[in-house]
């Protein structure tokens, strides 16, 4: 019996396998678009044969146990199973309650018999271990108190996909309508900045990026609430990513000199209570033209937020602006977990030794 | 890139382009039936090979975005999304609170972004004119403070289908066991009464009937509340439809020679608090045999309600007797969501200039 | 147009038809396997042709009509559904609330109408039975008051499937790569013991074990709250089931000689405000190794439980040790959920005097 594969943080994979599961989602999204929207991209009054992506999930059931409400992650996931041919079935925090009514041991072997992958949405990161410890199929993390892997692929497929604008001598990728895909582009060693609190997306981030041959710059309240958690620390140096990572509290010093600057919300759901407090803390940490103008960003920054967003955070003129690519990563939410879903639940194969047959194993 | 394709009430359709719809709903219903139901339609012991009805949205998903509990609305869609090849995701308001964790705005790009159609279920209709505007994708009205097509959609089917009942000329309908498809019958010019509140059901009969060659019948309560709004009655004056309308307070007025008696609950969503005051206005409106045969209604009246229904509204006898057409209408609320799924999220083409090449597209 | 069958208790079916459905689901699962977990299956390196299972539900719905929580029912439901091309569409508490928007018989017409089978999780069986009267498709009991008839199904196919283990003479079963599917094996005449409250997976084992050839041994504490309730025992006594039990309040009695010891929940859903009082009813039945040592089970005796577990039903050695057959026959709940749906839902036909064609039909 093959050994179940999981992937709880990017910090588990190798560079080589990160950029094949960015490589697929590329694949899958170019492959489905043409099919999902002839209206957009076939020439008018022509015919041309579509092809399906990959149909590795075909009738099979993936459940997503959310203990945590969310919008994003759950259509993403219900969407990318459904292009796979398969299924998600939500199962949230009123459906099925981990550790109350039934332990996280009796739940994992129980919708592992019948499921063929769980994506989990926790509270604490301990929980989704103990659900991989003893669930029959693949884990994937759709988020815990520590880590969040499924939206640093989401923002680095759309970084690559807009690496023209980093690149002046690139061009922009387009839809093939005749299903034709082009290559990925690569991207150049970018300088990218974090400002805000240290949660469990700038955890992912701190354990990738450097080790993609990006500068990482991170500004966060002084307080030891917004310092990185010792759990993640130790795979941040473990993985000597520590040296790419430039860390401080002020805002306008992290944006020096970056390409993409990076928020999230400065109160995650269930930290409600401190509110008033965390408003405090952040003062002046708000993503402004002026920040970045301050700071010394590259004229040309560009802006990721994870969404939901509260324009505490960020101000409109950013948010909806030309510098901001939210909207594009958050579609990029879809592609790269349909990739995670392929890949992990569907071949159970994130490559590394063996080559991915994806061309053989798809059709 | 194709104009994106919205539906908000059925006075933004012509009269062909709501035929059409109704052509395409009993197009896929008598394709569809024999495959859901061999066991009825099929003669025993012989093999018949079925077609399956379009398969427009293949692996597509389609988000029902409802901030209004709905039980007939939802299930028709998701049941229809899956014989169309695809899946209904159904977002309740425990999901995704539109106005509340994010914009209309934010969401309508999001949502739009990873889905191929958006079916809403609002409260006040400004809130999926938001949603229109910024989605990326078609939305539809699935019930908002002022309109509520696809239950006129269903009402229609249902009384052409049931066109023999009011013209001895004709033949009953029959599904036919070999998929070969009837034409759907031409309805007479007919008398249609409409008893109860001026809400979101009227408002689309006012819009519609007139246009199709009815007379409409209306008794609503003599205050302010129970007149249609300003906004409804700009677009029934617009499309001339004033001409096809009598209006009054008295019940016994309205059913004269009526040969279809509608109504609808007295008191929606949102308004439990006015119940006793509601009640008290609409004494003397519970649709009867009594009320019917004081009030001169053509002796072969058929009865429509869009469902839930309260018993003062209605009583059994007429309910649960042989001019009751609601269930039958409730099962067309499938079949015309159906072709307007597939019209406008699958094909996104409602008619007009261009040939619906049903067809062609099919199969 | 052909009778419309429904299940409400596995005392409606014959022998004959009960092992119908259990054939059925062994061969459903078998033919299923491979090809939903290829990695553990397939030879490696091998290319096997797959095929699936029966596809009798594509492209149609079932509605989940559950008034009551339930994760494995559900899940089991919805991954089965899933697996012969179809849906089940769930329809919990907050979505549809039998009896209080809208009555049982308008509920049944209108989801009747539009799904191809309903699978009702109900609190009075009185409501089931008002369902099935007005439905125009199959309903199954998910579990009522009285019955649950799926769960029974379920712990017979996993005794059926560990055969070997209480029969020396016999090799275990194995899922073969190729789909070849071996006979599921014969079981031998079982001694079964009982050892709970009164309830619904119990009463299904009371009208089905004796009819098989198995001697059920029950205690449930003295007061008449555990007893059966008239409508049930008239049942037993009516399918002459009443020889083939012996029924008591000793735990210790109960398990002489038992190959097999079930137990349930002491405090079943809307039960709370009893905790107490049944906690104290039911010291001493606690299903341990010293209470079937003392009580002289059969030393090689078995367990079963039909999930959610607390442990003082069952310690943890038990639940958790070599003689727990609970996770597979967590599992089951989906095979034999399948075979029902495939027969009753897609087939309509449970068999009895017609042969099931299942090879026919499938392909």
């Amino acid at each position: 019996m093959a050994t179940v594969p999981h992937l709880m943080t990017l910090a588990d994979l190798s560079p080589r396998q990160i950029t094949r599961i960015l490589t697929q989602a590329h694949h899958l999204k170019h492959r489905s678009l043409p099919w999902l929207a002839p209206q957009q991209y076939k020439p008018s009054g022509k015919r041309v044969k579509l092809r399906l992506p990959s149909q590795s999930l075909f009738n099979k059931s993936i459940a997503l146990l959310f203990s945590k409400r969310s919008t994003r992650t759950r259509v993403a996931a219900e969407t990318a199973a459904l292009l796979l041919g398969g299924r998600a079935l939500f199962l949230g925090k009123e459906d099925i309650q981990l550790g109350v009514n039934e332990s996280a041991r009796d739940t994992a072997a129980v919708i592992g018999g019948m499921c063929q992958g769980i994506f989990a949405r926790v509270g604490e990161h301990a929980e989704i271990e103990e659900l991989a410890k003893y669930s029959p199929v693949p884990v994937l993390n759709a988020l815990s108190s520590l880590w969040h892997p499924t939206q640093i692929l989401a923002d680095l497929l759309t970084l690559h996909e807009h690496a023209h604008l980093f690149d002046p001598t690139l061009q922009p990728l387009r839809v093939d309508e005749r299903s034709r895909i082009a290559p990925l582009p690569n991207l150049r060693p970018l300088t990218i900045a974090y400002v805000g609190d240290s949660a469990n997306v700038l955890h992912d981030m701190l354990v990738t990026y450097p080790r993609l041959g990006h500068s990482l710059r991170v500004a966060t309240p002084p307080q030891s609430a917004y310092q990185a958690p010792e759990a993640v620390w130790n795979r941040v140096v473990e993985l000597q990513c520590d040296k790419g990572i430039w860390w401080g509290t002020d805002p306008r010093e992290a944006v020096k000199g970056a390409d993409v600057v990076v928020t999230d919300t400065w109160i995650s759901m269930g930290q409600e209570a401190e509110k008033e407090q965390r408003l405090k803390d952040f003062q002046g940490y708000q993503v402004t033209e002026a920040l970045c103008r301050e700071g010394g960003a590259n004229p040309d920054w560009k802006f990721l937020h994870c969404l939901p967003r509260k324009a505490h955070e960020v101000d409109d003129d950013v948010f909806y602006g030309g510098r901001s690519l939210v909207f594009p990563e958050a579609e990029n939410r879809k592609w790269t977990i349909m990739a995670a879903f392929d890949l992990l639940f569907g071949k159970w194969n994130l490559g590394e030794d063996q080559a991915l047959s994806v061309e053989v194993n798809e059709s």
